[in-house]
Protein backbone atom coordinates (compact mmCIF):
# COMPACT_ATOMS: atom_id res chain seq x y z
CA UNK A 1 0.00 0.00 0.00
CA UNK A 2 2.24 2.34 -1.15
CA UNK A 3 1.92 6.53 -0.81
CA UNK A 4 0.14 8.58 -3.67
CA UNK A 5 2.95 10.94 -4.16
CA UNK A 6 5.88 7.51 -4.04
CA UNK A 7 3.52 6.32 -6.74
CA UNK A 8 3.71 9.13 -8.83
CA UNK A 9 7.64 9.93 -8.31
CA UNK A 10 9.10 8.90 -11.53
CA UNK A 11 12.41 8.38 -12.80
CA UNK A 12 13.84 11.25 -15.65
CA UNK A 13 15.79 8.68 -18.05
CA UNK A 14 16.31 11.49 -20.58
CA UNK A 15 14.79 14.31 -21.40
CA UNK A 16 11.25 12.52 -23.27
CA UNK A 17 11.32 9.25 -21.01
CA UNK A 18 10.57 8.34 -17.70
CA UNK A 19 10.44 4.95 -15.48
CA UNK A 20 7.89 4.11 -13.23
CA UNK A 21 8.64 2.74 -9.85
CA UNK A 22 7.42 -0.63 -8.42
CA UNK A 23 5.66 -0.85 -5.65
CA UNK A 24 3.94 -4.07 -3.23
CA UNK A 25 0.46 -4.78 -4.64
CA UNK A 26 -2.00 -7.76 -4.88
CA UNK A 27 -3.02 -7.33 -8.27
CA UNK A 28 -1.93 -9.53 -10.99
CA UNK A 29 -2.34 -7.22 -13.55
CA UNK A 30 -0.77 -3.58 -13.02
CA UNK A 31 -3.66 -1.33 -11.86
CA UNK A 32 -5.25 1.32 -14.92
CA UNK A 33 -5.08 4.01 -13.09
CA UNK A 34 -1.43 3.86 -12.19
CA UNK A 35 -0.44 3.63 -15.30
CA UNK A 36 -2.62 6.52 -16.27
CA UNK A 37 -1.37 8.48 -13.48
CA UNK A 38 2.18 7.94 -14.52
CA UNK A 39 1.63 8.44 -17.97
CA UNK A 40 0.20 11.92 -17.22
CA UNK A 41 2.94 12.82 -14.71
CA UNK A 42 5.45 11.87 -17.50
CA UNK A 43 3.62 14.39 -19.69
CA UNK A 44 3.38 17.27 -17.36
CA UNK A 45 7.25 16.85 -16.92
CA UNK A 46 7.87 18.20 -20.19
CA UNK A 47 5.21 20.95 -20.56
CA UNK A 48 6.18 24.79 -18.62
CA UNK A 49 4.76 26.17 -15.86
CA UNK A 50 2.06 28.52 -16.88
CA UNK A 51 0.08 25.86 -19.13
CA UNK A 52 -2.01 22.88 -16.97
CA UNK A 53 -3.87 19.53 -18.24
CA UNK A 54 -7.22 20.12 -19.28
CA UNK A 55 -7.77 16.39 -20.57
CA UNK A 56 -6.67 12.77 -21.38
CA UNK A 57 -7.58 9.91 -23.63
CA UNK A 58 -5.94 6.57 -23.11
CA UNK A 59 -6.08 3.39 -24.49
CA UNK A 60 -4.77 0.38 -22.38
CA UNK A 61 -3.01 -2.02 -24.77
CA UNK A 62 -1.88 -5.24 -23.10
CA UNK A 63 -1.74 -5.81 -19.03
CA UNK A 64 0.93 -4.94 -17.23
CA UNK A 65 3.52 -6.72 -14.90
CA UNK A 66 2.93 -4.73 -11.77
CA UNK A 67 6.51 -6.43 -10.59
CA UNK A 68 8.74 -4.48 -13.49
CA UNK A 69 9.10 -0.61 -13.83
CA UNK A 70 6.86 0.67 -17.00
CA UNK A 71 8.95 3.20 -19.35
CA UNK A 72 6.74 5.84 -20.64
CA UNK A 73 8.31 7.65 -24.16
CA UNK A 74 6.76 11.69 -24.50
CA UNK A 75 6.47 12.95 -27.91
CA UNK A 76 6.26 16.83 -27.80
CA UNK A 77 3.24 16.54 -31.04
CA UNK A 78 2.44 20.36 -30.52
CA UNK A 79 4.18 23.27 -28.84
CA UNK A 80 1.53 26.00 -29.54
CA UNK A 81 0.72 29.15 -27.91
CA UNK A 82 -2.39 28.33 -26.16
CA UNK A 83 -2.55 24.48 -26.42
CA UNK A 84 0.31 21.94 -25.76
CA UNK A 85 -0.42 18.58 -26.77
CA UNK A 86 1.58 15.20 -25.60
CA UNK A 87 1.15 11.75 -26.26
CA UNK A 88 2.38 9.14 -24.23
CA UNK A 89 3.24 5.34 -24.67
CA UNK A 90 3.78 3.51 -21.96
CA UNK A 91 6.23 0.61 -22.66
CA UNK A 92 7.42 -3.30 -20.44
CA UNK A 93 9.61 -5.92 -22.41
CA UNK A 94 9.89 -3.45 -25.76
CA UNK A 95 5.69 -3.80 -26.34
CA UNK A 96 3.40 -0.96 -25.49
CA UNK A 97 0.93 -1.52 -22.69
CA UNK A 98 -0.77 2.04 -23.31
CA UNK A 99 -1.09 5.05 -25.28
CA UNK A 100 -2.19 8.32 -24.12
CA UNK A 101 -2.82 12.07 -25.23
CA UNK A 102 -3.02 14.63 -23.15
CA UNK A 103 -3.79 18.45 -23.34
CA UNK A 104 -2.57 21.36 -21.58
CA UNK A 105 -3.98 25.01 -21.99
CA UNK A 106 -2.57 28.14 -21.02
CA UNK A 107 -4.07 29.34 -17.77
CA UNK A 108 -5.78 32.26 -17.43
CA UNK A 109 -8.48 31.84 -20.40
CA UNK A 110 -11.89 33.21 -20.32
CA UNK A 111 -15.20 31.89 -21.67
CA UNK A 112 -18.80 30.97 -21.36
CA UNK A 113 -19.50 29.28 -17.93
CA UNK A 114 -22.06 26.96 -16.58
CA UNK A 115 -21.99 23.44 -14.99
CA UNK A 116 -24.92 20.85 -14.13
CA UNK A 117 -25.82 20.60 -10.59
CA UNK A 118 -24.51 18.24 -8.10
CA UNK A 119 -27.18 15.48 -7.54
CA UNK A 120 -28.53 15.00 -4.29
CA UNK A 121 -26.97 12.56 -2.22
CA UNK A 122 -26.18 12.01 1.73
CA UNK A 123 -22.85 13.81 2.83
CA UNK A 124 -19.70 11.23 2.90
CA UNK A 125 -19.58 11.67 6.85
CA UNK A 126 -23.66 10.58 6.98
CA UNK A 127 -22.28 7.21 5.54
CA UNK A 128 -20.88 4.34 6.88
CA UNK A 129 -17.45 3.87 6.27
CA UNK A 130 -15.23 1.16 4.58
CA UNK A 131 -16.74 -2.16 6.51
CA UNK A 132 -19.78 -2.55 4.29
CA UNK A 133 -17.79 -1.34 0.90
CA UNK A 134 -15.90 -4.22 0.32
CA UNK A 135 -19.13 -6.14 0.12
CA UNK A 136 -21.20 -3.73 -1.43
CA UNK A 137 -18.34 -3.16 -4.24
CA UNK A 138 -17.70 -6.95 -4.66
CA UNK A 139 -14.11 -6.38 -5.27
CA UNK A 140 -12.26 -7.55 -1.87
CA UNK A 141 -8.91 -5.57 -3.08
CA UNK A 142 -10.50 -2.59 -3.03
CA UNK A 143 -9.97 -1.80 0.68
CA UNK A 144 -6.98 -3.87 0.94
CA UNK A 145 -4.90 -2.46 -2.63
CA UNK A 146 -6.43 1.24 -2.12
CA UNK A 147 -6.40 1.75 1.61
CA UNK A 148 -4.98 4.70 1.48
CA UNK A 149 -8.42 6.15 0.00
CA UNK A 150 -11.57 6.74 1.81
CA UNK A 151 -14.30 4.79 -0.68
CA UNK A 152 -18.17 5.24 0.30
CA UNK A 153 -20.71 3.90 -2.00
CA UNK A 154 -23.87 6.19 -1.72
CA UNK A 155 -26.64 3.53 -1.39
CA UNK A 156 -28.75 2.99 -3.98
CA UNK A 157 -31.75 3.85 -2.44
CA UNK A 158 -30.37 6.99 -0.71
CA UNK A 159 -30.10 8.91 -3.97
CA UNK A 160 -32.54 10.09 -6.28
CA UNK A 161 -32.39 8.30 -9.68
CA UNK A 162 -32.48 10.31 -12.32
CA UNK A 163 -35.43 8.68 -15.27
CA UNK A 164 -34.29 6.85 -17.95
CA UNK A 165 -30.86 6.07 -17.25
CA UNK A 166 -29.96 2.55 -17.08
CA UNK A 167 -27.19 2.07 -14.38
CA UNK A 168 -26.33 4.45 -12.11
CA UNK A 169 -24.06 4.66 -8.91
CA UNK A 170 -22.44 7.58 -6.58
CA UNK A 171 -19.12 6.72 -4.65
CA UNK A 172 -17.34 9.90 -2.27
CA UNK A 173 -14.08 9.51 -2.61
CA UNK A 174 -10.55 10.89 -0.71
CA UNK A 175 -7.20 10.80 -0.34
CA UNK A 176 -6.73 9.76 3.84
CA UNK A 177 -3.31 11.65 4.06
CA UNK A 178 -2.86 15.02 3.75
CA UNK A 179 -1.44 15.72 0.42
CA UNK A 180 1.34 18.35 -0.69
CA UNK A 181 -0.11 21.89 -2.04
CA UNK A 182 0.91 21.12 -5.40
CA UNK A 183 -2.68 21.72 -7.89
CA UNK A 184 -1.04 19.02 -10.40
CA UNK A 185 -0.33 16.62 -8.16
CA UNK A 186 -3.98 16.45 -7.05
CA UNK A 187 -4.83 16.11 -10.77
CA UNK A 188 -2.72 13.04 -11.18
CA UNK A 189 -4.24 11.55 -8.18
CA UNK A 190 -7.40 11.96 -9.69
CA UNK A 191 -6.50 10.22 -12.42
CA UNK A 192 -5.48 7.65 -9.91
CA UNK A 193 -8.36 6.77 -8.60
CA UNK A 194 -11.00 7.76 -11.51
CA UNK A 195 -10.32 3.78 -12.86
CA UNK A 196 -11.61 3.02 -9.00
CA UNK A 197 -15.37 1.93 -8.84
CA UNK A 198 -16.08 3.36 -12.16
CA UNK A 199 -16.58 0.19 -14.12
CA UNK A 200 -18.38 -1.51 -11.55
CA UNK A 201 -21.75 1.14 -12.65
CA UNK A 202 -22.42 -1.23 -15.45
CA UNK A 203 -22.77 -4.22 -13.28
CA UNK A 204 -25.33 -2.47 -10.93
CA UNK A 205 -28.49 -3.77 -13.21
CA UNK A 206 -27.28 -6.97 -13.07
CA UNK A 207 -26.32 -8.45 -9.94
CA UNK A 208 -25.13 -11.93 -9.53
CA UNK A 209 -23.83 -11.66 -12.62
CA UNK A 210 -19.94 -12.68 -12.83
CA UNK A 211 -17.92 -11.11 -15.97
CA UNK A 212 -14.46 -10.67 -17.16
CA UNK A 213 -13.79 -7.23 -16.63
CA UNK A 214 -10.82 -4.90 -17.96
CA UNK A 215 -10.69 -1.22 -18.86
CA UNK A 216 -9.87 -0.63 -22.22
CA UNK A 217 -9.88 3.17 -22.70
CA UNK A 218 -10.04 6.16 -19.84
CA UNK A 219 -10.79 9.67 -20.94
CA UNK A 220 -10.82 12.71 -18.53
CA UNK A 221 -11.31 16.42 -18.76
CA UNK A 222 -10.24 18.11 -15.97
CA UNK A 223 -12.75 21.86 -15.37
CA UNK A 224 -11.80 23.55 -11.89
CA UNK A 225 -8.94 23.14 -9.40
CA UNK A 226 -9.72 20.69 -6.35
CA UNK A 227 -7.74 18.65 -3.69
CA UNK A 228 -7.84 14.24 -4.24
CA UNK A 229 -7.51 14.82 -0.30
CA UNK A 230 -11.13 16.12 0.17
CA UNK A 231 -14.44 14.79 -0.53
CA UNK A 232 -14.97 14.61 -4.24
CA UNK A 233 -18.73 12.61 -5.07
CA UNK A 234 -18.03 11.00 -7.85
CA UNK A 235 -21.48 10.68 -9.85
CA UNK A 236 -21.26 7.38 -12.15
CA UNK A 237 -23.43 5.81 -14.41
CA UNK A 238 -23.16 3.37 -17.61
CA UNK A 239 -25.26 4.68 -20.39
CA UNK A 240 -24.84 1.35 -22.55
CA UNK A 241 -23.65 -2.45 -22.65
CA UNK A 242 -23.80 -4.88 -25.10
CA UNK A 243 -21.53 -7.32 -27.01
CA UNK A 244 -19.15 -8.26 -24.33
CA UNK A 245 -18.28 -4.27 -24.08
CA UNK A 246 -19.87 -1.60 -21.48
CA UNK A 247 -19.45 2.33 -21.42
CA UNK A 248 -19.32 3.71 -18.24
CA UNK A 249 -19.34 7.58 -16.94
CA UNK A 250 -18.40 9.50 -14.19
CA UNK A 251 -18.70 13.34 -13.31
CA UNK A 252 -16.60 14.41 -10.09
CA UNK A 253 -18.04 17.26 -7.65
CA UNK A 254 -16.57 18.77 -4.28
CA UNK A 255 -18.88 19.43 -1.49
CA UNK A 256 -19.47 22.84 -2.64
CA UNK A 257 -20.97 21.67 -5.62
CA UNK A 258 -18.34 22.49 -8.12
CA UNK A 259 -18.46 20.21 -11.03
CA UNK A 260 -14.58 19.84 -11.26
CA UNK A 261 -13.89 16.42 -13.49
CA UNK A 262 -15.39 14.36 -16.00
CA UNK A 263 -14.48 10.43 -17.21
CA UNK A 264 -15.92 8.00 -19.34
CA UNK A 265 -14.30 4.74 -19.59
CA UNK A 266 -15.72 2.16 -21.81
CA UNK A 267 -14.48 -1.75 -20.07
CA UNK A 268 -14.77 -5.76 -21.49
CA UNK A 269 -18.03 -7.03 -19.73
CA UNK A 270 -17.56 -10.95 -21.11
CA UNK A 271 -19.86 -13.12 -19.19
CA UNK A 272 -18.22 -15.74 -17.58
CA UNK A 273 -19.23 -19.10 -19.11
CA UNK A 274 -18.47 -22.19 -16.33
CA UNK A 275 -16.78 -25.14 -18.00
CA UNK A 276 -19.57 -27.82 -18.84
CA UNK B 1 -21.14 20.06 -51.58
CA UNK B 2 -19.39 16.46 -52.11
CA UNK B 3 -20.88 13.23 -51.57
CA UNK B 4 -19.93 11.63 -48.08
CA UNK B 5 -18.63 8.21 -50.02
CA UNK B 6 -16.41 10.68 -51.93
CA UNK B 7 -15.32 12.36 -48.68
CA UNK B 8 -14.22 8.92 -47.24
CA UNK B 9 -12.77 7.90 -50.26
CA UNK B 10 -8.92 7.79 -50.02
CA UNK B 11 -6.01 6.82 -51.95
CA UNK B 12 -3.41 4.19 -50.48
CA UNK B 13 0.11 5.97 -50.78
CA UNK B 14 1.40 3.08 -48.97
CA UNK B 15 0.60 -0.39 -46.98
CA UNK B 16 0.42 2.58 -43.78
CA UNK B 17 -0.23 5.35 -45.76
CA UNK B 18 -3.37 7.38 -47.04
CA UNK B 19 -4.50 10.77 -48.78
CA UNK B 20 -8.11 12.48 -48.37
CA UNK B 21 -9.05 14.03 -51.53
CA UNK B 22 -10.02 17.37 -51.62
CA UNK B 23 -13.20 18.66 -52.14
CA UNK B 24 -15.38 22.00 -52.98
CA UNK B 25 -16.01 23.89 -49.10
CA UNK B 26 -17.03 27.32 -48.38
CA UNK B 27 -14.91 26.97 -45.08
CA UNK B 28 -11.51 28.63 -44.33
CA UNK B 29 -10.25 25.27 -41.80
CA UNK B 30 -10.95 22.14 -42.47
CA UNK B 31 -14.20 20.65 -40.90
CA UNK B 32 -13.04 18.27 -37.99
CA UNK B 33 -15.16 15.63 -38.44
CA UNK B 34 -14.26 15.26 -42.14
CA UNK B 35 -10.68 14.83 -40.57
CA UNK B 36 -11.74 12.35 -38.13
CA UNK B 37 -13.80 10.49 -40.85
CA UNK B 38 -11.17 10.14 -43.21
CA UNK B 39 -8.57 9.33 -39.98
CA UNK B 40 -11.45 6.31 -38.85
CA UNK B 41 -11.01 5.25 -42.87
CA UNK B 42 -7.39 5.18 -43.07
CA UNK B 43 -7.40 3.34 -39.78
CA UNK B 44 -10.39 0.99 -40.65
CA UNK B 45 -8.36 -0.11 -44.05
CA UNK B 46 -5.16 -1.15 -42.16
CA UNK B 47 -7.42 -3.84 -40.00
CA UNK B 48 -8.90 -7.19 -40.49
CA UNK B 49 -12.26 -8.36 -41.40
CA UNK B 50 -13.98 -9.82 -38.43
CA UNK B 51 -13.28 -6.82 -36.31
CA UNK B 52 -15.46 -3.80 -36.02
CA UNK B 53 -14.60 0.02 -34.97
CA UNK B 54 -16.22 0.17 -31.25
CA UNK B 55 -14.30 3.84 -30.18
CA UNK B 56 -11.94 6.38 -31.28
CA UNK B 57 -10.08 9.11 -29.29
CA UNK B 58 -8.92 12.28 -31.34
CA UNK B 59 -7.56 15.50 -30.80
CA UNK B 60 -7.11 18.37 -32.96
CA UNK B 61 -3.81 20.03 -32.93
CA UNK B 62 -3.61 22.48 -35.54
CA UNK B 63 -6.21 24.26 -38.15
CA UNK B 64 -6.13 22.25 -41.26
CA UNK B 65 -5.98 24.00 -44.67
CA UNK B 66 -9.29 22.44 -47.10
CA UNK B 67 -7.73 23.11 -50.23
CA UNK B 68 -4.67 20.76 -49.32
CA UNK B 69 -4.81 17.11 -48.89
CA UNK B 70 -4.42 15.80 -45.58
CA UNK B 71 -2.13 12.92 -45.35
CA UNK B 72 -2.55 9.83 -42.68
CA UNK B 73 -0.13 7.81 -40.86
CA UNK B 74 -1.40 4.35 -39.54
CA UNK B 75 0.46 2.88 -36.80
CA UNK B 76 -0.06 -1.05 -35.81
CA UNK B 77 0.63 -0.46 -32.31
CA UNK B 78 -1.80 -3.52 -31.36
CA UNK B 79 -2.86 -6.77 -33.39
CA UNK B 80 -4.03 -8.63 -30.40
CA UNK B 81 -6.41 -11.56 -30.44
CA UNK B 82 -9.39 -10.22 -29.40
CA UNK B 83 -8.98 -6.38 -29.52
CA UNK B 84 -6.76 -4.05 -32.32
CA UNK B 85 -5.55 -0.73 -31.67
CA UNK B 86 -4.40 1.79 -34.67
CA UNK B 87 -2.64 5.28 -34.24
CA UNK B 88 -3.16 8.28 -37.01
CA UNK B 89 -1.46 11.17 -37.77
CA UNK B 90 -3.05 13.56 -40.05
CA UNK B 91 -0.12 15.34 -41.79
CA UNK B 92 -0.21 19.06 -43.93
CA UNK B 93 2.95 20.25 -44.68
CA UNK B 94 5.03 18.56 -42.34
CA UNK B 95 2.95 19.11 -39.25
CA UNK B 96 0.39 16.99 -37.33
CA UNK B 97 -3.10 18.20 -37.41
CA UNK B 98 -4.92 15.78 -36.01
CA UNK B 99 -4.05 12.83 -33.87
CA UNK B 100 -6.32 9.81 -32.88
CA UNK B 101 -6.33 6.48 -31.51
CA UNK B 102 -9.24 3.66 -32.50
CA UNK B 103 -9.68 0.31 -31.00
CA UNK B 104 -10.91 -2.62 -32.85
CA UNK B 105 -13.38 -5.57 -31.49
CA UNK B 106 -13.65 -9.22 -32.56
CA UNK B 107 -17.39 -9.61 -33.78
CA UNK B 108 -19.33 -11.75 -31.87
CA UNK B 109 -18.23 -11.15 -28.03
CA UNK B 110 -21.31 -11.16 -25.62
CA UNK B 111 -21.77 -9.84 -22.38
CA UNK B 112 -23.88 -8.25 -20.19
CA UNK B 113 -26.96 -6.14 -21.79
CA UNK B 114 -28.14 -2.25 -20.75
CA UNK B 115 -29.34 0.81 -22.49
CA UNK B 116 -30.45 4.58 -21.50
CA UNK B 117 -33.80 5.36 -22.69
CA UNK B 118 -34.32 8.09 -25.64
CA UNK B 119 -35.53 10.98 -24.37
CA UNK B 120 -39.17 11.66 -25.57
CA UNK B 121 -39.04 14.12 -28.54
CA UNK B 122 -41.04 14.83 -31.71
CA UNK B 123 -40.07 12.48 -34.85
CA UNK B 124 -38.06 14.19 -37.65
CA UNK B 125 -41.34 13.96 -39.75
CA UNK B 126 -42.98 16.06 -36.93
CA UNK B 127 -40.13 19.10 -37.31
CA UNK B 128 -40.41 21.64 -40.03
CA UNK B 129 -37.92 21.08 -42.23
CA UNK B 130 -34.02 22.88 -43.09
CA UNK B 131 -35.97 26.48 -43.26
CA UNK B 132 -35.37 27.24 -39.52
CA UNK B 133 -32.39 25.20 -38.99
CA UNK B 134 -29.92 28.08 -40.01
CA UNK B 135 -31.51 30.76 -38.09
CA UNK B 136 -31.76 28.04 -35.01
CA UNK B 137 -27.76 27.27 -34.90
CA UNK B 138 -26.70 30.68 -36.36
CA UNK B 139 -24.29 29.23 -38.78
CA UNK B 140 -25.39 30.12 -41.84
CA UNK B 141 -22.59 27.36 -43.47
CA UNK B 142 -24.37 24.68 -41.82
CA UNK B 143 -27.67 24.32 -44.92
CA UNK B 144 -25.03 24.81 -47.45
CA UNK B 145 -21.49 23.04 -46.37
CA UNK B 146 -24.03 20.52 -45.24
CA UNK B 147 -27.13 20.48 -47.34
CA UNK B 148 -26.54 16.48 -48.32
CA UNK B 149 -27.49 15.95 -44.65
CA UNK B 150 -30.93 16.78 -43.07
CA UNK B 151 -30.92 18.21 -39.48
CA UNK B 152 -33.59 18.84 -37.44
CA UNK B 153 -33.19 21.03 -34.10
CA UNK B 154 -35.98 19.79 -32.03
CA UNK B 155 -37.45 23.15 -30.32
CA UNK B 156 -36.43 23.26 -26.99
CA UNK B 157 -39.85 24.13 -25.50
CA UNK B 158 -40.80 20.43 -27.40
CA UNK B 159 -38.30 18.05 -25.50
CA UNK B 160 -38.76 17.87 -21.26
CA UNK B 161 -35.47 18.55 -19.78
CA UNK B 162 -33.35 16.12 -17.66
CA UNK B 163 -32.93 18.65 -14.13
CA UNK B 164 -29.84 19.62 -12.97
CA UNK B 165 -28.15 19.50 -16.39
CA UNK B 166 -26.89 23.14 -17.47
CA UNK B 167 -27.09 22.87 -21.14
CA UNK B 168 -29.62 20.53 -23.00
CA UNK B 169 -30.11 20.31 -27.19
CA UNK B 170 -31.55 17.24 -29.20
CA UNK B 171 -31.27 17.24 -33.28
CA UNK B 172 -32.29 14.58 -35.64
CA UNK B 173 -30.05 13.87 -38.38
CA UNK B 174 -29.97 11.89 -41.65
CA UNK B 175 -27.68 11.58 -44.94
CA UNK B 176 -30.18 12.62 -47.77
CA UNK B 177 -29.36 9.99 -49.95
CA UNK B 178 -29.11 6.24 -49.65
CA UNK B 179 -25.39 4.73 -48.86
CA UNK B 180 -24.40 1.59 -50.04
CA UNK B 181 -24.94 -1.42 -47.31
CA UNK B 182 -21.57 -1.00 -46.20
CA UNK B 183 -21.34 -0.72 -42.50
CA UNK B 184 -18.46 0.87 -41.93
CA UNK B 185 -19.28 3.45 -44.04
CA UNK B 186 -22.54 4.57 -41.99
CA UNK B 187 -19.65 4.39 -38.79
CA UNK B 188 -17.01 6.75 -40.85
CA UNK B 189 -20.16 8.45 -41.93
CA UNK B 190 -21.36 9.07 -38.25
CA UNK B 191 -17.85 10.26 -37.51
CA UNK B 192 -17.92 13.23 -39.88
CA UNK B 193 -21.57 14.26 -38.79
CA UNK B 194 -20.91 13.73 -35.37
CA UNK B 195 -18.96 17.27 -35.36
CA UNK B 196 -21.70 19.40 -36.18
CA UNK B 197 -24.16 21.00 -33.94
CA UNK B 198 -22.49 19.40 -30.84
CA UNK B 199 -20.91 21.99 -29.36
CA UNK B 200 -23.30 24.27 -30.33
CA UNK B 201 -25.32 22.61 -27.22
CA UNK B 202 -22.70 24.29 -25.34
CA UNK B 203 -23.98 27.88 -26.42
CA UNK B 204 -27.79 27.05 -25.25
CA UNK B 205 -27.92 28.71 -22.09
CA UNK B 206 -25.36 32.00 -23.41
CA UNK B 207 -28.29 33.23 -26.10
CA UNK B 208 -26.66 36.12 -27.85
CA UNK B 209 -22.78 35.60 -27.02
CA UNK B 210 -20.22 35.56 -29.38
CA UNK B 211 -17.77 33.43 -28.83
CA UNK B 212 -14.82 31.56 -30.48
CA UNK B 213 -15.10 28.08 -31.39
CA UNK B 214 -12.84 25.21 -32.27
CA UNK B 215 -12.75 21.37 -31.28
CA UNK B 216 -10.33 20.36 -29.40
CA UNK B 217 -10.92 16.93 -29.41
CA UNK B 218 -13.46 14.40 -30.28
CA UNK B 219 -14.40 10.76 -28.36
CA UNK B 220 -16.76 8.17 -30.10
CA UNK B 221 -18.03 5.11 -28.93
CA UNK B 222 -20.29 2.64 -31.61
CA UNK B 223 -22.65 0.26 -29.03
CA UNK B 224 -24.85 -0.94 -32.21
CA UNK B 225 -25.48 -1.20 -35.45
CA UNK B 226 -27.36 1.81 -37.33
CA UNK B 227 -27.58 3.70 -41.06
CA UNK B 228 -26.30 7.17 -41.40
CA UNK B 229 -29.07 7.58 -43.99
CA UNK B 230 -31.80 6.84 -41.51
CA UNK B 231 -32.97 9.30 -39.06
CA UNK B 232 -30.66 9.36 -35.84
CA UNK B 233 -31.69 11.30 -32.38
CA UNK B 234 -28.82 13.08 -31.62
CA UNK B 235 -29.05 14.12 -27.60
CA UNK B 236 -26.66 16.73 -26.68
CA UNK B 237 -25.77 18.23 -23.75
CA UNK B 238 -23.01 20.57 -22.15
CA UNK B 239 -21.96 19.70 -18.45
CA UNK B 240 -19.51 22.25 -18.10
CA UNK B 241 -17.89 25.63 -19.43
CA UNK B 242 -15.10 27.89 -17.94
CA UNK B 243 -11.90 29.00 -18.38
CA UNK B 244 -12.38 29.38 -22.24
CA UNK B 245 -13.75 25.96 -22.82
CA UNK B 246 -17.03 23.87 -22.52
CA UNK B 247 -17.10 20.38 -22.41
CA UNK B 248 -20.26 18.85 -24.29
CA UNK B 249 -21.62 14.95 -24.92
CA UNK B 250 -24.10 13.43 -27.26
CA UNK B 251 -25.95 10.38 -27.07
CA UNK B 252 -27.24 8.86 -30.60
CA UNK B 253 -30.78 6.79 -30.94
CA UNK B 254 -32.21 5.28 -33.75
CA UNK B 255 -36.10 5.93 -34.65
CA UNK B 256 -36.59 2.11 -32.52
CA UNK B 257 -34.89 3.79 -29.52
CA UNK B 258 -31.40 1.72 -30.12
CA UNK B 259 -28.65 3.78 -28.52
CA UNK B 260 -26.19 3.25 -31.36
CA UNK B 261 -23.30 5.40 -30.23
CA UNK B 262 -21.88 8.13 -28.02
CA UNK B 263 -19.76 11.22 -28.32
CA UNK B 264 -17.98 13.28 -25.83
CA UNK B 265 -16.01 16.47 -27.54
CA UNK B 266 -14.53 19.73 -25.54
CA UNK B 267 -14.34 22.79 -27.42
CA UNK B 268 -13.07 26.29 -27.53
CA UNK B 269 -15.47 28.64 -26.26
CA UNK B 270 -13.81 31.65 -25.85
CA UNK B 271 -15.93 35.19 -24.81
CA UNK B 272 -14.85 37.33 -28.35
CA UNK B 273 -13.67 41.09 -26.92
CA UNK B 274 -14.85 43.71 -29.40
CA UNK B 275 -11.92 45.94 -30.02
CA UNK B 276 -11.47 49.44 -27.71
Amino acid sequence: MAAIVDILELEQLERNMFRGSVHPTELVRTYGGQVAGQALVSAVRTVDDGYSVHSLHGYFLRPGNPTIPTVYLVDRIRDGRSFVTRRVTGVQNGEAIFTMAASFHIDGDEGIEHQDQMPKVPSAADLEADAQIAETVAERELTREWGSWDLRIVPAEQAAKVDGLAAQQRVWIRYRDRLPDVPILHICALAYLSDMTLIGSARVPHPGVVTQNASLDHAMWFMRPFRADEWLLYDQSSPSAGFGRALTQGRMFDTDGNMVAAVVQEGLQRIMKTAP
